[in-house]
């Protein structure tokens, strides 16, 4: 089981990719690109293909490594491909759940994958229940699905249109029939998606960093609301209706996208840098050096130290080996915990102050471990500097984020954040300041702010459990 | 792999299990109910348990003591159970058709579990499609569950009343919902299924044996056309509306059930063994002995030798380690093939003329290795005698036969056919020595009579592949 | 975990089967000969080869289907091969254990396989590691190669007879060097080992069946204290240089060996069933029927009714299913029990008077049950006759016999035990009979007559085990 | 299968870890222990553990978290326990050689840890097996094992004393007995050892980072040739009776070691650090940035950009879930292979000159792939440094180098090498820069220099097979 001390951040659910391939190698190819997104989710894998109108899958918990092996791939012949990584809350971590799903519907068979989270899911299940669809998992995809093969229309691509009018939330969809590829990204593109080439192969994909994995490049980031469909022959893009601006989520920029990838026609690593920069410059600190909480935290720490010219040094190392699989370490051994995942290197804290930078603070559970490690080890004092704002609600479009309860930011001031884990004194990023990292703008910003890109009053599920929890509070 | 060898005869596609426990251990007894029914299906198990309104299902591809450990079967808390054993065809053998599978309706959640088959089933998916359902299996189970979610009535028992109008074909079949369990068989009752008390608790079965092997035993079988809902307060019965006189499949009393299940109130061992006297007195032979092909062969042996007066021996030995999983032996050592299942007594055949009973020829195969086998070791005369008529014709109620063109039965007369494996003399039982030996009526014979119990003109699926079969031939 | 209701009788420890081939298939027919063996042991597989001069080997826990796969017999290739299966006391199933065992020593690399036990094991293992040896497993196996190794002479057959002088005890042993498979069996034979042949190629095998298994035929025990070597140019045999009686274990007549093998000359289908005659002849019994506990009493139970002439009927059906993994009965389901392995028919007893025919009876505990069944299912008088007379004493040979005072026949008079089990009259074979009925003479029968055939006065380990308990009784 | 891509770097050979426990958890503690230690090897682990005079051992093929669970540690109980992981070479890697290895000898159950490697082992099997002793598996340890079992001292630290004049080469081990926990590290300490103290509890590990881990602290490095031996009273050493000058490999302090752990006094990270610092005095560059071959290269390139004065940016990206099970691309997927492994940020490196830093260089093929990338994605001038001198010799003490023809450093000279890889200028840190680096003294350089800290003129294996490879070449 993964621990908290393990991965007490955020949790991505999602990644999809997808290519139609003149090689007919289309597996292989996924298979390297889940490889690149394997960031996005470890739980399960699975890749689909089709061939000469059947469609093949493999799927199964584990690591992209773990579920396919040579033989595996070769009997996953042909040149259209989708695969999925999932990242699965504790409750639904079954293989009925793994994507890609298969269904056979009346537009023929279908192949989806998707990443994002439907706000009025459960509506949409009752109703679709009520005129009679059965569900088999607990996945939005299934949703999709129905809602699909519930539309008259004999082109799938309209019917995708007259079945985006029904999804309200975040989604990155990816649709393999027999002989298509179809890249869907929601109305407000909350989830990324984009789309790549490699020679002349068309690919799409959650990141781009997956594009440079197989040996391609990147070719331009699907649009809010569009729809591309993809064949032997080419591309074709079916602009949305009405044009919203876009709503990333900005989460994927702070921490959920490898710094490789490239969205919005940025960087993500220099975004990161730059968020260390402005980070300086709204809440600077003075200390003898700069030092990140790896990985996530290298690049804002970076940035940090060139923009106030102290020296960035590694005061922390990471175990690589800290994995999916191992043993929690029971009451009486606590200590072990955040020594497993990151060790102090002494020589380099004793003695010194330091200014901390991390991205951003969920629970705070490993920070203040880390800090107390630190002063264990002889460092003076610690200034921690959070390359983002607090995070302060919760999300509803695809972030596994804790009840409000457990989010440090939703209960604390500031002041009593830095208090509670231990730093002499502690600097959020501003929101402001955060956008203007992106060098872009468009986003969702609602774990911070509150103030989410659609209407989420009659969402359903989390928001309404989260309710329910703040009332016990 | 599992060899033709290995299994020459019809393949049973699966068995069933449900109870409702008053001590709650409903998915330990459904454990052992499905050890006892192994025989109909052993290359997926799966049990689902209702606890407190949630159902929760392990399902895997092996043999029920393969699937389930203590701790699964610990997980699997909750009073009501229903399991399920399956043997799969190669192309569909994935663990998404495994059962029981479960579906979120607006009835609620159910599992369902099924043995049999639909003979209009390609016709209800592609109508069920139009209306825009999904399917994601290949199994009938999901074409039921769609059939039952799309019915608009609250009762459960009124829906399934009338998706049974429109389900043609045979199906045993157990439904759990969160408080009860219902049993279904079809209105010719063409697949078996039974009830069984333990003490205070009600259960169904494929068959009676499972009932014995968890201590308790047999009420009475599910009647054609009923429908029996059992809840915690007792069994309630559907009666059929119109009574349609049953047509169960008589292949269960000459190979598929254990010989030690009761069906129609006859023993199938007594059945098999009269099966044998009555062979003797149709086609009687004479020689130093009868022997069986162990061990299905052997009740009917028992009975030629009794009515015959001619002593029985064992003159062929089962290695019993012959399972599901071993590596085929090659071209250049197909002598292998036989001998890894069956081993002569040469000290017993030597010298020896030999009444030789087993209960059918599919393909022959076997057979005609195992007389070759049997000259080898220096037997005398042969005389095959078959307790059941030649298999000539497909069948359409969920048992995998070969396409005709590899039905012995289908090809040759009955004189061609003792040549072709070897026989000094052949004899089968006829039809109405068959009935005779049931000491019971009611029964589907289509396999050997080409008399089927409903119009499958327009069956679809393997029979419309049967034919275009016969005309490669 | 097996049960002490599935296998309540005495456990053979091993099976070897090795063979020098000229189409160099030699894993693959080994692999089919340990299918052969299989019922000798169901802990553990393996298979080593070698290949010009180097020996591969693959093992692990498991049958011998579960073992090996296409893949690992394509790895495994050579013309030499010797396989082994196990059976392994809970103490030490671990892999470690398996055979082969592959030890490279000064006369070059040698795989060895055995089966036995060897009486004087602790006090060599303790005099070797006083001379420096290290053993890492628990098997006599490594016990005999440290001998080997320790051996000055250059030529392996002389190595082998010297070593052969320090061995008290039970051993078939095959050697497998880079170019010769040495047969060995101990100077009373006391386990089997045979010599077969398929075409050019000769087999070492701890049964006969195996050969016919693999397409091949018995051409003789190897004789006690005899090696035989076997290369690519055939066989040369080294007789022992005084001659003992042969003292095989009689057990295997009774119930280790698979009916269908041949020692002595002797079937031991036949044997058995002339243990059942004798059986007739010493304790007869009138009853409607004489029925046998599957499958090991079937051959007496033909036998008594030949001689008896009361009819031989099959009451009870063995769940062929019942297999090494499965999940022990909780107490409190204690009914479950012995109706998994074993069902009665009721049509079949219901108010008849009945021979019951058994090999042997260990601790009683299955036979208790089922008589209790039987009666619950309607039987009339139950007379209990069993082929062999009481076990009594415990054996030092390599099978597995429960401390005396779990033995029934150490602690009661054949009276009692018929009452504890529930008989109405119960009758064991004499020694003399029990002999006869081998149609041949040269037997250990310690565990019956206490009388051993070497002095086992030193023997370690499970004697001064069982001593200490028979104190404590 | 781990491809060439994935580690062209060095490969270490083993970890090991052990603990007195007065908590006697001593499994658990090892556990976390080895999870610190998992760089040193990834293929198989086990831990042993003495409870009550019993030894209980368990080991397999794979990382620390796949190997173990809980109820397997639950298992063995017990306050004394060793561990062990193991990177192994592709000829022997079969659990049979996984550690530790338990033996039964005349002192007692022993269990052994061993990392190393002997360069007179071969000569040592000889011999032993001239004595008589057998060998299951390739290992030295079990080398060491039969010579300790032969020496007749009945003390065991005299044994080893006496065994260590025999062993030439390279050996850290711990040997746990049933009471007594033992360290020994060869006369040079050619192989790292240490010792750590968890309050009352006391510790042996290859690296200092194991201690932190698990909550403790490095007490000492164990001297060349010292024993120590731990149990629940204390410890005791035994130093060794002439002491030699410490050769501990250097690349222990290069690249083997974790950076945050301490040997000889001496931090890894900032050993590399002043590495990267000492780099830029010798072989200076002039750039845009600093940038390392992440992970290894980092220290030495933020020391390089210290004492330059050159800004150090990330401009490569490790993928981190590239791991020990994928498939290797085939020929022409060849571009697939580096950026699996490593991407190039490319708006961090367009049009931008860099100084390139990695520790070392062994085959070449990853840094001229990763070149390439560089050059596609814009990058101007590259300037390669290396933190290390040439590797031109192969390891005779554990670590597993390529023959020398395949030694880019053995072939070629610096400026061939720097065109080779398509650098722009290439410079490697003097033997005399490293050693100053570590700010220590004593160290075997023998890959760099060819100057072995012991004749190896008549050491087996490996030197005579590359002496006739160099003839090949
Ligand atoms: N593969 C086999 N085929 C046929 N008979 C076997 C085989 N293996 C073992 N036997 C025989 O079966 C007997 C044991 O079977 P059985 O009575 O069914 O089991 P149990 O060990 O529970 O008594 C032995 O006599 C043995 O010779
Ligand atoms: N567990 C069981 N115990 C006893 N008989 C069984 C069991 N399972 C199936 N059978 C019976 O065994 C027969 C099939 O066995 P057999 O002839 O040995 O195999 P095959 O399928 O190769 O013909 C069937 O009649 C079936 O009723
Ligand atoms: N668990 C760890 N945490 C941090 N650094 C590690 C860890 N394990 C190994 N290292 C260090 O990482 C370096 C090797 O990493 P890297 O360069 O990423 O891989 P490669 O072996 O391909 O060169 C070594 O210097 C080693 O000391
Ligand atoms: N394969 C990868 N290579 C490089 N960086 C990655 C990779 N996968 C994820 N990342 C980045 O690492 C960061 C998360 O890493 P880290 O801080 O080490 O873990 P944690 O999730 O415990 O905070 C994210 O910013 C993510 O973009
Ligand atoms: S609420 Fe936060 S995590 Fe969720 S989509 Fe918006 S920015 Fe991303
Ligand atoms: S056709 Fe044959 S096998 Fe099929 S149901 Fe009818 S009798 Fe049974
Ligand atoms: S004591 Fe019994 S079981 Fe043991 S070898 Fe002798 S006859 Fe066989
Ligand atoms: S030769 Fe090189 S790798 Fe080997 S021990 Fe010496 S310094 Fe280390
Ligand atoms: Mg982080
Ligand atoms: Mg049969
Ligand atoms: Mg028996
Ligand atoms: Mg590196």
């Amino acid at each position: 089981m993964r621990d908290e001390i393990m991965r007490e951040e955020l949790k991505e659910e999602c990644g999809v990719f997808g290519i139609v391939s003149r090689e007919g190698r289309a597996s292989r190819t996924t298979y390297y690109g889940l490889f690149a997104l394997q960031h996005r989710g470890q739980e399960s894998a699975g890749i689909a293909v089709s061939e000469d109108g059947d469609i093949h899958l493999h799927k199964a918990m584990g690591l992209v490594g773990e579920v396919f092996d040579d033989a595996k791939l070769e009997e996953l012949k042909g040149d259209l491909a989708v695969g999925h990584v999932r990242y699965s809350t504790s409750g639904d971590s079954s293989v009925i759940n793994a994507q890609p799903l298969v269904f056979k519907t009346r537009q023929g068979t279908i192949a989806l994958c998707h990443n994002g989270n439907l706000a009025n899911s459960l509506a949409l299940r009752e109703s679709l229940k009520e005129k009679g669809s059965i569900f088999q998992t607990t996945v939005d995809t299934e949703v999709i699905a129905a809602l699909l093969a519930g539309s008259s229309d004999s082109d799938l691509v309209i019917s995708i249109r007259s079945v985006m009018k029904e999804l309200k939330g975040a989604y990155a969809l990816i649709i393999m029939t027999r002989d298509r590829l179809i890249g869907v990204r929601d109305p407000l593109g909350i989830r990324p998606l984009c789309i790549g080439r490699k020679e002349k192969d068309l690919m799409l994909s959650s990141e781009s960093c997956a594009f440079e994995t197989v040996g391609g490049s990147l070719l331009r980031d699907v649009m809010p609301g569009e729809i591309v469909v993809i064949d032997r022959s080419g591309m074709k893009s079916y602009p949305p209706e009405e044009k919203n601006e876009e709503k990333l989520c900005i989460f994927e920029f702070i921490y959920f996208g490898r710094p490789d990838s490239v969205m919005k026609g940025q960087s993500l690593y220099m975004s990161r840098k730059r968020a260390g920069k402005i980070l300086c410059r709204e809440v600077p600190a003075d200390a003898d050096f700069v030092c990140s909480v790896p990985d996530s935290g290298t690049p804002s720490a970076i940035g940090f130290s060139e923009a106030s010219g102290i020296p960035f040094l590694e005061g922390l190392v990471k175990n690589r080996y800290v994995g999916r699989t191992f043993i929690k370490p029971s009451q009486n051994q606590r200590e072990i915990g955040v020594a497993l995942k990151l060790n102090v290197l002494e020589e380099v804290v004793r003695g010194k102050s330091i200014v901390l930078v991390d991205d951003s603070i969920v629970r705070g559970t490993t920070i203040k471990r880390l800090i107390s490690r630190l002063r264990a080890c002889g460092a003076g004092k610690i200034h921690l500097r959070i390359s983002a704002p607090p995070v302060m609600w919760p999300c509803f479009f695809g972030i596994d984020t804790p009840s409000r309860d457990e989010l440090l930011g939703a209960r604390f001031s500031v002041e009593e954040i830095g208090r509670l884990v231990g730093a002499d004194s502690i600097g959020y990023l501003s929101l402001e300041g955060l956008i203007e990292a992106t060098s872009s703008s468009g986003f969702c910003t609602g774990c911070f702010s509150g103030q989410y890109p659609l209407d989420i009053e009659g969402a359903d599920g989390r928001y309404a459990l989260d309710t329910a929890q703040k009332v016990r509070t």
